[in-house]
């Protein structure tokens, strides 16, 4: 883990701060190339009605736009917490070189909790990740919301 | 495998052949509800320069609009090929009932090939699975595709 590791965190929480503000499970990611943040994305699911609405979808998307390939190969991600299978696999899909998470999700992470997609040898491209960079701030924040979803649900 | 389901596939395999006259792998889908196609989709990931351009998540993101939800929980998808890790995640994601599949995918697919993410009894969601319809018609599309591709290289 490195300085700039902890700064571009922040950035990602930033991002996950935005989610939580409107009421969606608060996730946020960006995108690194070459010391430029190119791709930012916040989980917007409920509001856009879209299962593709992950904060990860977001940023590949608009990192791939800025980069004009579908190959991300020098790029590192930043997720405040576990990818899901879908976006572990769209991470694996753009072949981005490294993931930087925050905090474990028991329930549906696919890069070592449940399955591991970013390291699976057989794909023809494997993700080097690093772990629980920032873990505290990243799971208070979600504890936060799930805890204010309960009270507000009772 | 009903008649229904060859129906669907051939929808799916006209998809493909879309993304095949674009030089692209040729993969198609397409999302029924209710007896009706609400999504469709092929493969574009060289053609949109967009990792997420697989025809899966085109025709999910289309399926969402129409529904207006991000839960397909009454939809069937139909595939020319087995899904990848990105493309089955998000097929359990928008909680798709059911998948039917025409020919697997020994080098990334992950319903049963390399992973199975569709019916992980981990996850929240399971998707009924039923692979092999029209499979010699799926798979010898992708054949052509890829021995044109290496007599054009050579």
């Amino acid at each position: 883990m490195t300085s700039d590791d902890i700064y571009y965190m922040k950035k990602a929480l930033d991002q996950a701060n935005k989610a939580y503000k409107l009421e969606e499970i608060p996730i946020g990611a960006i995108i690194v190339y070459d010391g430029k943040i190119i791709g930012r994305g916040y989980n917007s699911r409920n509001l856009k009605k879209n299962p593709l609405g992950h904060a990860e979808l977001i940023a590949i998307r608009k990192a791939s736009k800025y980069i004009d390939d579908w190959r991300l190969e020098k790029c590192t991600i930043y997720v405040t917490v576990e990818p899901c299978p879908m976006c572990a696999g769209a991470i694996v899909q753009s072949r981005i070189k490294r993931l930087v998470y925050g905090c474990d999700n028991k329930k549906a992470g696919c890069c070592g909790s449940i399955l591991n997609i970013a390291c699976e040898p057989k794909f023809n491209h494997q993700v080097e990740v690093l772990a629980g960079v920032m873990e505290k701030e990243c799971s208070e924040l979600m504890k936060v919301f799930f805890e204010t979803l309960r009270k507000n649900k009772s």
